[in-house]
């Protein structure tokens, strides 16, 4: 049988939670590791309180027994650990590739650690191969996509159907081909500052570490 | 009779439009004076076509018959006449007020000319006296008015009676009080990378010229 590398990643990730931690919960196939292990520790006698960047996350994690609260009543998360779409070696990512990304970085930026899980297939030297996912809002989107061309993007707004994918924040994602982004710090915030540009899936100085999983282990990056 | 510093200046910036022109009209009670005269114009044998950033200055236009297209037809704006809070001579502004901030900055950025009209109330030294407002998702808005908080910004949720105020983009409004704003390019820099802001209401490098009505007249700055 082939080794889990997600698993593997989501499973050392899952070390670095403490009693009486505030846990943010991400979303995906590997966060989902992360979720099942994180169940089993509470089943063992860690007290931790979580809350999940979507409803998936959160249905997986009451199903398993982890005590939720409301983001309302949080002002700051301990670790929040969460997959992405792509990760390089100085801790940049790209995410969004499920549509969650407002949500994700909402929680990556009000955390003290941010865990990225991924298997070794999510390691790249440079970003953008992975098309680059930007919330933009529905209101003049032909406005925004026009701006988003012009920083030479190529958007095309990711369908559901014959109809615009929307968010859970009611906006539509414009998937986008930058080609190799070798300053994603520059490209997110000239993203950042198009007006219907709600969000972009660079994160940038956001992550306090990377764990690949391979088949020889995780390796952590931080 | 008080002679209407508002009227003054919107008048005036209607000098600046030209037959055939594709034409952003703006929200508020300056921007209103704007359309009536633009109106004029156009039963005086004026072609223009025309979208608008509320649906109460749309209803406006259509009343007073100015031709208008759907923004989805619209690739760039000729010209986009809009009011502002407040203006400093440098032509950065404070908007939203109204709070409809997104919708009109997304008109600003895609116009050729953006011509702000204010009565001479409006027009600071420094930006900040007003609150700025910042247009914030719902979902993790404690956290994002902690950011907001952190950035020395005192952040107040606009209200309508017991609820949030809802902009039309489905999100709400965060008026802000930074004291005075030195560095407004910087602020709205720092603004736009906190995760759960969509938008802020400070419009930098934008503004074509600022037409400032006056007892005595108006006067441009550009």
């Amino acid at each position: 049988m082939e080794p889990n590398l997600k698993k593997i990643a989501a499973e050392k990730a899952v070390e670095w939670v403490e009693d009486g931690m505030t846990i943010g919960l991400g979303t995906g196939s590997t966060a989902y590791w992360a979720i099942l292990r994180i169940a089993e520790r509470v089943r063992e006698g860690l007290t931790v309180r979580a809350a999940a960047s979507s409803i998936r996350s959160e249905q997986l994690a009451r199903e398993h027994g982890i005590p939720l609260v409301s983001l309302d009543e949080i002002d700051r998360f301990d670790l929040t650990i969460d997959g992405a779409d792509e990760a390089d070696d100085r801790l940049n990512l790209i995410k969004g590739g499920g549509g969650a990304l407002l949500r994700e970085k909402v929680l990556a930026a009000s955390s003290d650690r941010f865990v990225v899980i991924v298997d070794e297939s999510k390691r790249v030297r440079t970003l953008g191969a992975f098309p680059l996912p930007v919330e933009i809002v529905p209101f003049g989107s032909r406005l925004t996509l026009n701006a988003l061309k012009a920083l030479d993007g190529n958007p095309a707004v990711r369908m559901d159907g014959d109809r615009p994918y929307v968010t859970d924040n009611g906006n539509w994602i414009a998937d986008c081909r930058f080609g190799t982004i070798d300053d994603p710090e520059q490209l997110s915030v000239r993203l950042n500052r198009i007006p219907g540009v709600v969000e972009n899936g660079l994160f940038v100085g956001m992550t306090s570490a990377v764990v690949v999983g391979t088949a020889g282990g995780a390796i952590v990056l931080e």
